[in-house]
Parts: structure tokens; C-alpha cells; sequence
């Protein structure tokens, strides 16, 4: 973890929760704080200070595209059970930096137009350009998540999705596109409590839906399609961190880390003027 | 001015900078601060109380349109030339918000494709949704600004994109989008220092661009367009504001008072819940 406001983490957050061989998501501790010393009321300071540092390394990321069309891009995939937080990460990691730099798209059921192409099709019209921080709340992930639950698409099928997902990702990657895939886990439990919020405060009910608990009923086999997704699709240039989320301001720390690793990484920098300063200096003057 | 958070200011700022009969912008002073009664340092903490306010009411904006898609939204229209700081509005006030509530678009010059269609094609691809604060980044305006001063289309053609506009601004009205029209207006001395700026950094050479300078060259044209424009296309539905912007703090917390303006006269609420709320606190207790 090299970059100066992260100084906070104990561990490489990046390792800690990347999804490697032998990965049991039953196993992972939803109200855990892996990597993160501190306590809850220093990770407010810690989250600005981390927002410091990924809104320049955004400008510059964006600023070195200007130069280079076939620039760097990053990609953050969000997945997560309802009320596991995608909207809080959006809002309160992804809003820190500037919009202009910023390519959300939130991924609802498929329109009849979009079901009758492959399933990648909605989702590469949307892959951020160069310069961009992309971010999809849900992503073709849930044509193996819901899909596979739900039944909609055969067996056959959903293998054969998973191909095509690597398949995909690998293509992005080698165009110039770092992926930062997320998942966010809370229990069972704290999304009943979460879900009981909402329908306990008239200002929240707008964001409940009966459909919500459809779905909870089918928690043990959404769990088994992510541990399915994990071990199919968690791949060197692509893979899967598994967030714990019951503490939402752990979710979100984590989360910018994860973005502030990749970025680093990429390393952008200040393109060089492709004019002549001085004379545009005299130009300028005299105008 | 009704929100609470806007008791600095000492006039209607809407009314203060609203174009109406006889406005003349070359009387405009740009590095004036209508109706803010209160120094620069002061600035910062008004425009975080804004931001909060602005907040919640693009949320309730928002919720509201879940249950009723044919709902309220806004539309804020930036223009300006160079380096006025429509970025700035973009990052330090619409930034504020929940980016799942803003719809950003930065128009650029057009592609053929684009100008194979009436140039308001592409600006009607991109009208906000209901629940949504939509922003364009440059709009259908520059089709009769730099359209006007380069000559791209004859005396005739601007003449009926007035009325095109009007009728097109109308309409979007009619079906619930509140339009703020703002144009931030600096003086050619201050485009002068802000460019010379960019050439002096290194790290905003990115930012310069030559053609700038020739746009720069041309200003008596654009100021005469930017005329042209307040006098036909200032409406009842959808007026112009001029917000002087030498002073970028003072140009950042105007806009946002017109953008609580709006939202305040669209009053949203929180939507009733449209299921029966103690049965589903049964379901979800069993589940």
C-alpha cells in the first residue's frame, strides 16, 4: 500500500481481501475490519484524506488521456446483496472526486431490446474511455448471479458465461482498463436490520421493495452463485475482493483503498504541452 | 429565497441576475457579487450549508420520481467562454450531490453523425430523466454562438434556431423539467490571467489549448452573440442568468442558490409506500 494517506492500514488491504485459490465465502467474517487498526471515529479523517489523494490522482489520470486517447482506465465493479451499501460507496468514495471524471452506470433488468443480444452487449456500450474512472453498480455479474438462481438461462449457459465474462475482462484489461471487481458482503442478519429501517422511517420507504425479501429468501443460493462466480472468474488481471460491509465505514475505506491501489498503479502523469509555451505566452499577451 | 440555508444573501439572487427586457451584458459587471453580503472567507461555510440542503432535496427529487416516472427533474444549462469556470461549478457544486442523481453530459463539437440531424438531436438524447438533475456542459446554445460568430450555418438557419430552442425549452418545461439557464460571466482580462496561468503550470498545460486563443480573439463577437441569445431566447419558462464569475467563489454559490431555487419551487416529497408496511415487516421478521 504505497500511497501516503494510507498509512492507516496495518495490512496490504489489496491482499487481504483479494479472492485467491481456496477462497470460502462462508468463511468470511462480514463484520470484520481486516487491515484497519483504527477505530470507527478516525476512519471519518482517514476517508478524507484518502479522497484527497484519489481526487489528484483522478485529474491526472484524466489529464494524461488528453494526450493519449488509447490511455488507462479504471473499472470498478459493484456487486452486492440489497442493502449491502453500493449506493453509500457511490456516494460517499465515487462522489469525492470530480463527476467529469467519473462514467456510473447502474445496470437494471435487461430491457427487451437489451435480452435479445448476448449479455455482454449492454455492458460493453458502456466500458469507461480513456481517462475515466467507470464504475457499474451491478454488471453483467448478475447474468450469472440471478441468472443462475432464477433459472433464467440454461445450465449450458451459464457456463459458458463465465468464459465469455474472462474472456471480456482480459480484452479490457490488455486495452488499458484496470478492474477493480467488489463485492460486498454483509450477513443475513444486518440486511434484516437494514431492510427494518427502511420500512420503519416513512423517508426511507421509497428505497424498499417487496421484491427485496423475495429475493433474502433465497440467500444460501445467492451465496452459492458467488462462490461460483469467485472460483470462475477471479483472475490475475481481474480479480474479486470480497468487502465485509456490515460496518459501513469500514466498506468504504476499503473500497477507496482498492481504487487508490490501482491508480498507483497505473501511475498517471501530467501530459507534456503539445504547443510551444512561449510563443503561446506572446499570443496570449497580445490578445 | 426561501431555503434555509440562504439567509446571507441580501436580495433575490434570481431576480438579481435574472435576463429580463433591456438587459444589456456589456453593462454586466463581471467581478461584481449581487446580493451576497458577506466576505469571500465567509463564502466556504455558505456554500457547505448549501451543499447540504442541495443534498437533501435532490434525494427527496429523486425518491419522488420512484413513484411517479412521469415526475419533476432539473436541468442546469452552464455556458460560458473559456476558462469562466464551469468546471468549477460542476466539481464544487453539483459534485456536492449523490452522483446517482445527476445526469452530466459535456457537449463537444459535433460528430458527423451528429450533424447529419438537426442540431437539436443530440441535446434531446440527453434530457434529463424524471428524478434527475441533468447538467450540459455546453448545450444546444453553441449552435447559435460559435454557430453565429464562425459562420458554421447562414443568418437564416440561426433565426429559426431561436425559435427551435424556445419551442424545444417549452415542451421540456411542459413535461416537469425545471430549466436553469446560466451563463458565468468573466471579464477578457480575467481569460487572460486564468490562461496565462494554465501556460505558467505545468500541470495545467493540459488544460491549454491554442484554439482558445483564437476563440479569445473573437470575444466582441461572442459578447454580441451571448446578446443575441439573452434577448430571444430569455423566457418565461426557462430565463437566462448572467452570474458574474471574476470572483469564482461568488459564481459557485450563486449557481447553487438558483439550483435550491428551483428544487425548493418543485417541492418534492417523500413518496407514500406503495405496499402494506406492516405486512412486510411480517415477511421480513419470518424470513
Amino acid at each position: 500500500m504505497t500511497p501516503k494517506s494510507q498509512k492507516h492500514w496495518t495490512g496490504d488491504v489489496g491482499d487481504l481481501l483479494r479472492v485467491g485459490p481456496g477462497f470460502r465465502l462462508d468463511r468470511v467474517d462480514a463484520g470484520a475490519t481486516p487491515g484497519y487498526g483504527r477505530r470507527k471515529r478516525d476512519s471519518i479523517d482517514d476517508l478524507v484524506a484518502g479522497s484527497d489523494e484519489l481526487s489528484e490522482l483522478q485529474e491526472r489520470l484524466y489529464a494524461a488521456s488528453r494526450a493519449d486517447a488509447a490511455g488507462a482506465a479504471v473499472l470498478l465493479v459493484l456487486q452486492a446483496m440489497d442493502t449491502a451499501g453500493k449506493g453509500g460507496i457511490i456516494r460517499h468514495v465515487v462522489g469525492s472526486v470530480d463527476p467529469q471524471g467519473v462514467q456510473l452506470v447502474a445496470f437494471k433488468k435487461p430491457t427487451a431490446e437489451e435480452l435479445a443480444h448476448d449479455f455482454l452487449w449492454r455492458i460493453r456500450a458502456h466500458v469507461p474511455t480513456a481517462g475515466m474512472i467507470g464504475v457499474f453498480d451491478r454488471s453483467h455479474y448478475e447474468d450469472v448471479l440471478i441468472g443462475k438462481v432464477r433459472a433464467l438461462a440454461s445450465a449450458d449457459e451459464i457456463e459458458r458465461r463465465y468464459g465469455a465474462i474472462n474472456d471480456f475482462e482480459r480484452e479490457l484489461s490488455a486495452s488499458g482498463t484496470r478492474i477493480v471487481k467488489v463485492m460486498l458482503h454483509i450477513s443475513a442478519d444486518e440486511q434484516r436490520d437494514r431492510l427494518m429501517d427502511r420500512l420503519d422511517r416513512p423517508d426511507k420507504h421509497w428505497k424498499y421493495n417487496p421484491g427485496d425479501v423475495d429475493e433474502r429468501m433465497l440467500w444460501p443460493a445467492y451465496m452459492d452463485a458467488y462462490q461460483a462466480v469467485f472460483e470462475r472468474t477471479s483472475t490475475e488481471v481481474a480479480p474479486w475482493h470480497v468487502v465485509p460491509a456490515d460496518r459501513k465505514w469500514y466498506a468504504r475505506l476499503a473500497v477507496q483503498a482498492l481504487l487508490l491501489d490501482a491508480l498507483q498503479e497505473i501511475d498517471p502523469r501530467w501530459p507534456a504541452a503539445q504547443f510551444d509555451v512561449a510563443a503561446e505566452r506572446d499570443r496570449l499577451r497580445a490578445s
